[in-house]
């Protein structure tokens, strides 16, 4: 078996796309990828639908679900979304206002979202039963150890549990938690992200397994966009690679064509790894977005209550950037890794993975010229 | 012809060493990667000193010699040491004098160096000249784009001149000025350093090679420990692999025994990007030296200021680490990368690289197991 995570998992080629399009998912898995499928902000209801959706358009391919998400985690058990809102102090209320306005944009139409959406105890358990009712092959943790009971349920379902880490000691602890797969994401890449690199990140962690006398495979993640890159962790050790940001410049994502655009526009100097956006710190494309909260002095609020307050604003700059809106164009923005500097075009998720495919085969040889 | 690198420069394998110790550049070549004495501080009569020290010690293998160093492009030209001195606010020395007190160290001996310095106006090319009459087979320049006047040295002498680069717009600099060779070096590394990741660098400047239509191979730097890793950087496109901080837990290294301890003991979290050592980002261990400034809250001085206050410091408390004095143990700093993280031993140069050939091939055999 020339690849590990085929018997694992069940997938041709052990590139791995993250993403929140069902679209890019199925896409992914039916290219000989395996799509895995962000729940993020998803109802039990509303996962079983988009799960649904994919095992329609899969063909068969396999597919994973990461499913507990930073918000929930960070959300205390029993609290409800108003009672999150009315911790919002008043004056960042006022200064994302603010914002709207000065872009021409109906300042109260981008109000945090409270009302009848219930407290989140046991949501992460109950997006778990919902996956468990449709054919994945792979269930994946984003932040934090895994917990015992999505432990225990992949064992039950004999279903493999990933999880990420950003740092060699939150992989020791993952290990312990007995994960089967380690997702390694260097500092460059997108969304939620320590401050290690990647090149550094993956022997270190691959050499924490090898001490803990384990024997568990690690995808590589962090500023990964083609096959060159790819054959290269795999040279260091890399079971596959686990790819976000590239997927957001295809025309099956749940980007918008603005933010493509500027997609294709940056370097990889063109992110920041920044709390203005969930709390914590995650890399993003570098907008006014973040100038404006530096300008303003305004320290980050903390998870959940940041991203409560900003998620709004900044799909309404979406939507007005989408519509012509200057301002809001400059404003928008997005999670995305330092590798958004090698994106040239947009295209396809299913012509991604087969460019993958043919760089793959070209890193590999790239590397056999120095045996020849 | 294997490895490209051996055709221009003449090695074996194409992994290049930058230590500010001799011993390490003839270690290295001798076993057949390819040294580069840094000859940041030297005077045109040391470094001849050093380079015919090494022309004795080589045995004929190739070496290279880094001339350009970032406190000289720093000075203004015509400006005497006692004129950069006397520039040093009288806070800032207070302060560091404070550090020494406390630590029990006697606070007058670690002075600013003034005196006799003569202006640097033309030291690069005096260094520049020197070596040429040594048998170099590159001269590399490590800060800003390479001067015309070294280019056009290089091609008089026949031997390349590589430059050293953090970002895509820097490399697109260095294809227009005509250098050999590029050194892409990710924020990771030690040292002066920008913030883009190596893994997403490397194909950024292959790109921005291939782009311009020029033909220059491209050494990926920034993390890199190990020849897995080298496998993995040239599975990329890299030519070949640029290290520094892998040489400092060597025998042969300038470090001293309590720094190269420390070394062992970190992980790839325990290094920062500061300005509180040379006045511009460079990455080093963190240490007390970092959260003592960070408490006094004084901003870093500008280039050569911070440099010319620190240095004699820095080098009186590795005097007293060595001496056993705990809170300079505590304090004591040095220049490297994340990668220091992968240290699990110090041990000497020449293993060194004969480990990473041993690990370059395994690096190989990972891949080519994709491939059975």
């Amino acid at each position: 078996m020339p690849f590990r995570m085929t018997e694992m998992v069940g997938c041709d080629f052990p590139l791995f796309a993250f993403s929140h399009c069902r679209d890019v998912v199925a896409a992914v898995s039916r290219a000989g990828g395996f799509g895995v499928i962000g729940a993020v902000s998803y109802t039990p209801e509303q996962l079983e639908h988009e799960l649904a959706w994919i095992d329609d358009h899969v063909d068969g391919k396999p597919y994973g679900v990461d499913v507990l998400i930073p918000e929930v985690q960070a959300v205390d058990k029993g609290v409800t979304a108003d009672e999150i809102i009315a911790n919002i102090p008043a004056k960042y209320r006022d200064f994302t206002r603010s914002i709207l306005r000065e872009a021409g944009i109906g300042e109260d139409t981008a109000e945090p979202q409270g009302g009848s959406q219930r407290p989140n105890t046991s949501l992460g358990q109950e997006l778990l039963e919902v996956s468990f009712n449709h054919p994945v092959r792979l269930i994946a943790n984003a932040l934090g150890t895994a917990p015992p009971e999505m432990i225990a349920a992949g064992k039950k379902h004999g279903i493999p549990v990933a999880a990420l880490v950003g740092a060699k000691e939150h992989a020791m602890k993952q290990i312990d938690a007995g994960v089967d797969i380690i997702v390694a994401q260097g500092g460059e890449g997108g969304g939620h992200c320590g401050d290690v690199a990647t090149v550094v990140l993956i022997p270190e962690v691959l050499q924490a397994i090898e001490d803990a006398g384990a024997d568990i495979p690690v995808l590589a993640a962090g500023g990964i966009m083609n096959g060159r890159q790819m054959a290269g962790m795999m040279a260091m050790g890399a079971a596959g690679v686990w790819c976000g940001s590239v997927w957001l410049a295809t025309t099956e994502a749940e980007t918008h064509e603005v933010f493509r655009e500027k997609m294709v526009a940056a370097t990889s100097r063109d992110t920041v790894r920044s709390k203005y956006r969930t709390g914590k710190y995650s890399r993003q494309l570098r907008s006014g977005w973040h100038a404006r909260w530096e300008e303003a002095g305004l320290p980050a609020l903390p998870m959940p209550l940041m991203s409560v307050l900003s998620e709004p604003v900044l799909r309404a700059l979406d939507k007005a950037a989408v519509n012509g809106n200057r301002q809001a164009q400059e404003l928008c923005s997005y999670w995305v890794g330092q590798g958004v500097g090698l994106v040239r075009e947009v295209t396809s998720s299913g012509q991604v993975v087969q460019q993958f495919k043919e760089d793959f085969l070209a890193g590999y040889e790239n590397l056999s010229q120095a045996f020849e």
